[in-house]
């Protein structure tokens, strides 16, 4: 059985037990990273770990491992699992109380740190070659999506509405503007431009995301624009796809009764997907 | 030692673990109540459990007790915990998961229940003969805030500045509204008219506030108003007060850097907390 990394040893997930009083159990109090590895090789590592590290400075915790200790348990991690395609889940809360109160303990309490490892189910083949369905949901999640938090009700609200409909995703849509999924980024082709949302307190900076937008960029063959997509403006899309770090780009072909332009994967998906296989097989953490 | 309820059975606090996996960590997916008993006699206990029963209903678990058995954990509780007034909390998640998916088990988990009981400890006499400070911050919870759930993030941010600035409680602002505090209802006295949110998506109906409002409407001695309270109009109150089960009604004579009204508590607030006190010491459950 495969060892789990928590609060500083490593044990049997079963043996993974919380104080019910943990902060993160009475509030959802804390943050959390998923960190793919493909190939046994950690991808992004760097870029989650950062994100990780800006997550809990927001939220004042501080961050309980250095650089190097959270590399020794990735690297861990990616064996323990024996999987090829491992998702790594981290989360970190502010600690378990004796004394359940809103305000932040002072002195600070020892923070409760949990990573684990499992293989990454590939979707199904179809999905790739026929596109997958999405559903428009009103955006009811917080003002900061930004903070990776484990306050993530809304999204899983979304994401079961999601499954109900025999959609993959739930896109978010707040005052208007189609800005991402319930756990992934939203791109969309209209008059032959890329659009994805900017970066902001109302959406989550992925690191597939802000790979694509770079790879785009460096290419330089395809305008991408990081704008507000309005939701009408949505149903013009030729092409959509969204991105998440262990579903790479997935395409949707159909939102909500809609087929999105042909109802078809399209050639800008087909090339951005193929480029960024590439890129996942170059070495790197 | 006293005891907690804990999935079926009473048992030491610090033996009260949950799987680092139980969906109440990994995502908030859960809902709580706060009731309270005065003089070992629960207080409202009817109105907590029929919330606890709705929020659970609006996010699809299946409520796991009955209310007798409810009730019957309730008394316990308030004779475990052996404080003449008792803070008792419940706490009810979707479960422990085997694997981490947003979408909601099929079929369903065993939901995971947490009841425990703590002495209220009553805030500084002074308080309530000078009053206390609130600040004012942006609302940044979600869009069900109607719902008891345990994604608390925002509140203790706004709770953790309050405290910061030497405040009691955090008021939220929404798009130029003062709604509720992070942990409480709101109440101003403006033009003689005692005025508090009306009930919707983005305020938890407080038992303490409803309990008041029928009070108020029942006494017609006070016009009342279930009205929205522009922001602004708010340094124009002559009296400010917030309710809670646990403080039920707190005076607040500075928000921000201004003082209410004379900054003195006030003659409304004053003969509505003694009537609230007299309803409280009536026998009820």
């Amino acid at each position: 059985m495969q060892a789990v990394y928590f609060n500083g040893r490593w044990i049997a997930p079963e043996e993974a037990n919380i104080s019910a009083f943990d902060r993160g159990f009475l509030f959802g109090d804390g943050v959390y990273e998923v960190i793919p590895a493909f190939n046994r090789r950690l991808f992004g590592a760097g870029a989650h770990l950062d994100r990780l590290t800006r997550s809990l400075d927001q939220i004042d915790i501080q961050d309980p491992l250095t650089r190097a200790q959270w590399m020794d348990v990735l690297v861990r991690l990616v064996s323990e699992c024996g999987a090829d395609d491992v998702s790594i889940y981290i989360q970190v809360t502010r600690g378990a109380t004796a004394k359940r109160d809103h305000a932040y303990p002072n002195p600070p309490l020892p923070p409760t740190v949990l990573a684990s490892a499992s293989a990454i189910v590939p979707l199904s083949a179809e999905i790739f070659t026929k596109g997958a369905k999405a559903i428009t949901v009103p955006d009811l999640r917080w003002g900061r999506c930004d903070i990776k938090s484990v306050n993530l009700l809304p999204n899983i609200m979304a994401r079961q509405q999601a499954v109900a409909a025999g959609a993959v995703e739930a896109i978010m849509v707040r005052e208007g503007i189609a800005l991402e999924g319930a756990a992934s980024n939203l791109f969309a082709v209209i008059d032959d431009e890329l659009l994805t949302a900017p970066l902001g307190p109302h959406i989550l900076g992925g690191v597939t995301r802000n790979r694509l937008v770079d790879m785009v960029k460096d290419q330089g063959q395809i305008p991408l624009l990081e704008v507000p997509i309005p939701f009408d403006r949505l149903f013009d899309a030729t092409e959509v796809f969204m991105t998440s770090s262990t579903r790479d780009l997935l395409p949707i072909t159909r939102i909500n009764a809609h087929p999105v332009g042909t109802g078809k994967v399209g050639p800008i998906w087909t090339k951005l997907s193929k480029a960024f296989t590439k890129l996942k097989q170059q070495r790197e953490t």
